[in-house]
C-alpha cells in the first residue's frame, strides 16, 4: 500500500515533477529528459495503468483519496495530498480534475515492430498541436488503426493536454518516432503497405475510388492543419488521396478530416 | 458605394449592434430578437454577402478599410471605422480579425420545403454548444449533406461563435427548426426518409452493414456531446446505427463522429 503524506509546503521537493505545468516549453523539454509524464483526472490516470505504464507519485486533493483508494491500495510510491490552493501554486493551474499522476515513459517500439504486426496504420507529419494530436489517437484508437508513425517533428502524444484530449487513447495505440522524414518513409512501403497520403488537391483521386477498406496493408498519412503534407512526403507516398468536398467547403478541420479517413480505411473490417 | 464613418465614443448609438459580445446570454436573447446576426473576419463577411445576407453595417479597424475596399464600394450601409481600442470596449474582447458586420437574418425555409429537395439530411437534437454545431455544420457540408434540421433546444446556428468554426458552412447548407418534437420527425420518414438515429449502443447496426450510402434518402439523427440521443428520439426512428468501435474505446468526439457518419452516407454519391 502506498504511503499517503500531506505536503504543506509549496516548495516540497518531492512535489517537483508537478512543478510549473503551465509552461509548455519547459514541460516539453523536461518531461522526456526525465522519463515522465502527466496523466490528469480518475479515468486517464487508472488508463496509463491498465495500459503498463509505472507510476512514480501521484497528488491528490483529500476529497480524491476515497475514489482512488483501490489504486492507492496497489502502489508502492507515495501519494502526496495538498489543498486545492498549494495544488494550484505548485502546478500554476486550478487543478480542478483533482488528481494527477507522474507516470514513467516506457521506451518507444521500433518502427519495424509496429509495421510487421499492423494492417492499418497512420503516419503524421508535423503535427505539432497537443490538442490535434490528442484528437487524432482518439479517432485512431476508436476506428481500429492498429499504430501510429510520427515524423520527427510531430508533438509529444504524452504531453498532458494531448493525454486529455485523447481520453487515454495514446496509451492504448503504439506508437513510433521515424528518425529520418522522410527517408524512414520507404520502411513503410517495403513493409507491404500501400503509403496513401491525404490532401485537399482537386486532382487526387476521391477516398470512395481509392476503396482502401478493400486493401490487405494501408498506412495513412496525414499532415498538420493549414499547411497539410509537404512536398516531399508527398513525393514518397504511392498516392494522393482526398475526402470529396461539397458545397464550395476547402476543407475539414484535422481531426474530422483524420476521423472520416480512418473510417474510410477501416470499414466493413473486424474490429476487436 | 457606403458612408465610412470614424467613430471615437464607444457609447455612439449607432455601433449598438456591436455591444457586449461576449455575454452570451444577452446576445443569445438579442440578436434572434432584433433580427441580426456578427459575422466576424474578412473570410466569413464575404460568404454571408455571397450567401445572399444583407448587411445592416460593418465594424473595421482602419487598416482593414483597403483589404474590404470592394465589399464596402458595393454597400449602401454605414462602415464605422474605430480604433482597436475602441473596439475592444464596445465588443468586450480584442477583435483580432479587425472586422465585424451586423447581418440581417432571413426567414428559415419550412423543414417540409427542406425535406422535399433533399436526398441526406442531419437532424440535430439539443445540440447546445456553438462549437460543437458550428463543426458539425462545417462537416455536414464539406462532406455532401443537403439541409439539416434542428430540434427546438438546439443552439443558433447563427450565433458568432457557431458562424466562426463553421468557416461560413452555416451560409451554405439550408437549416429549418422542427417546432415540436420529437413529433415533427413523424414529417421526415413520411416525406420517404430512412431516420437514422446515431448511437453508441453496442447492439445497434453498424454503420458499415446499414450502408446507408446504398439508400435513397437518408436523414441522420445526432444527439449532444455526453448524453446522446434521448429515448422519446431513439424510439421516433426507423433504426438505430453505431459506429463500429475500436481499443476498447466508448466513443468519438461529436465532431469526429458526426463527420463519420456523414462520409458513411454520402460516400460514393456526386458531388456538387
Amino acid at each position: 500500500m502506498a504511503e499517503i503524506v500531506t505536503v504543506e509546503d509549496p516548495e516540497d521537493p518531492r512535489l517537483h515533477d508537478y512543478t510549473d505545468l503551465t509552461d509548455v516549453e519547459l514541460r516539453r523539454r523536461r518531461e522526456p529528459a526525465e522519463g515522465l509524464f502527466i496523466a490528469e483526472g480518475e479515468k486517464v490516470i487508472r488508463r496509463a495503468g491498465e495500459a503498463g505504464y509505472a507510476m512514480r507519485s501521484m497528488l491528490l486533493s483529500a476529497k480524491w483519496v476515497e475514489p482512488m483508494r483501490d489504486v492507492i491500495d496497489a502502489l508502492t510510491v507515495p501519494v502526496y495530498v495538498v489543498d486545492p490552493e498549494l495544488a494550484e501554486r505548485v502546478t500554476g493551474y486550478h487543478v480542478h480534475r483533482g488528481a494527477l499522476a507522474s507516470m514513467r515513459r516506457k521506451p518507444l517500439p521500433a518502427a519495424a515492430d509496429l509495421l510487421r504486426g499492423a494492417r492499418r496504420v497512420v503516419v503524421m507529419e508535423a503535427v505539432n498541436d497537443h490538442t490535434n494530436i490528442g484528437a487524432i489517437f482518439r479517432s485512431a484508437a476508436a476506428l481500429g488503426m492498429d499504430a501510429v508513425l510520427l515524423s520527427p517533428d510531430c508533438a509529444d502524444p504524452l504531453y498532458r493536454r494531448s493525454v486529455k484530449v485523447s481520453m487515454g487513447a495514446v496509451f492504448s495505440v503504439p506508437y513510433a518516432r521515424l528518425e529520418r522524414w522522410p527517408g524512414s518513409l520507404a520502411a513503410v512501403t517495403e513493409a507491404g503497405f500501400d503509403l496513401l497520403a491525404l490532401t485537399p488537391d482537386a486532382g487526387a483521386r476521391s477516398l470512395d475510388e481509392a476503396a482502401p477498406h478493400r486493401r490487405d496493408r494501408v498506412a495513412l498519412m496525414l499532415g498538420a492543419e493549414g499547411d497539410g503534407l509537404s512536398r516531399r512526403a508527398l513525393a514518397a507516398a504511392d498516392e494522393p488521396v482526398r475526402i470529396p468536398m461539397s458545397h464550395g467547403v476547402d476543407s475539414l478541420n484535422v481531426g474530422a478530416a483524420a476521423a472520416v479517413a480512418f473510417y474510410a480505411v477501416t470499414a466493413g473490417r473486424p474490429r476487436d
